[in-house]
């Protein structure tokens, strides 16, 4: 096997990749109203979706970076709404080799929708519940899974250490948001206002948060 | 266990949230110049980022449709520059259970990027080879594994029906989108140009082309 002959010029060098990307981005985003600890964050989710203006939309609460390293430093798990985002967290940068959890086809699951009247997707976060005590929640996809545990936190259920909140989209996407960032329980959050939002958002949150080193 | 109690007013019926989002796209987007068989692919395209103005960047070959359709009710296989984009893939939308395939984990990839200098992702590319004679490729992720996907072809590697092609970020994507647009070898495309692009856009292009079907 050989590398095909080069017939355009482009930089093929990952590393370098990756310093002029997030140089580009320093250079162009945003950035001051965003926690100083929580800068790199922001820099690797704009990385994630190509546009600079993101930040604007960028609510990332002060102990957010804290709170989640902290978390994932003594080996807490990582709970997801979408097998996207848990694929999206790159395995190399867990401290502690942490767990990254989507339930959404435990075999559960349709019963419990179809009993609620809710999503597949609200419905695998009630099997998180044993799980959820100091874990690092995140939502990249479906509005009604974070409004789902909103309502479960306020029935009384074990607190995470964090939410990532950033599902997208149309219907209930922007009101989930928030709600996450009116909630009223302290638990920190990071979240994207408005339609915006994704896995890929998700996830590269988590790849941030995971440690300090780009 | 039981639903927890409702404290916001949302809408929880699945279906009914996504026949929702598809009106208010179709409300709001410009779909004028999209092929009209590629409508539901621009459609669920936007429902995935969240942004009615992607529409703007969009370019669709006329051909991209029917050759991506023809090729995954043939059984081609769907072969993927990243993880994020095949799990993406809802594997109960394909016509044929096709395969699924990234290769970017294989042993081989990482000894073949450090002798070619180039990225693992396309390094990960050259591996397709024996499977790409008429398969559905797509890139969420890497300008390079794309552009060494057209060097291929150049060098007269065999022809994938389609290619999607939504590399996103800074250094290089952009460029890999507009030579994918201009390539001489006329095999059908869809790409986003600009920076925007991802995983998720490729993942929902490809669940929209794998049947008419919203």
């Amino acid at each position: 096997m050989k590398r095909p002959t080069r017939h355009y010029d482009y930089v093929a060098d990952g590393p370098a990749i990756y310093v002029d990307s997030f140089a580009t981005i320093r250079a162009e985003a945003e950035l001051s109203h965003i926690p100083a600890d929580a800068e790199k964050v922001a820099v690797r989710m704009v990385h994630a979706c190509g546009q600079v203006d993101l930040t604007r939309d960028l609510d990332i609460h002060p102990g957010l970076v804290s709170a989640a390293r902290d978390a994932l430093e003594s080996g807490a798990p990582i709970l997801t709404d979408a097998t996207m985002v848990a694929s999206g967290v790159t395995r190399a940068r867990l401290p502690k080799d942490n767990e990254v959890l989507c339930l959404l086809r435990d075999e559960r699951v349709p019963t419990l929708a179809r009993e609620w009247a809710t999503t597949r997707s609200a419905a695998a976060v009630s099997l998180w519940e044993d799980r959820l005590e100091g874990a690092v929640v995140a939502f990249g996809n479906a509005p009604t899974a974070l409004f789902h545990l909103l309502e479960m936190l306020l029935d009384g259920a074990p607190r995470p250490a964090a939410i990532i909140g950033t599902p997208v989209g149309f219907i209930g996407a922007a009101e989930s948001k928030e709600a996450l960032a009116a909630f009223s329980l302290g638990i920190p959050y990071l979240t994207v206002h408005g339609r915006r939002g994704g896995s890929a958002m998700a996830a590269s949150a988590l790849n941030a948060l995971a440690q300090e080193r780009e």
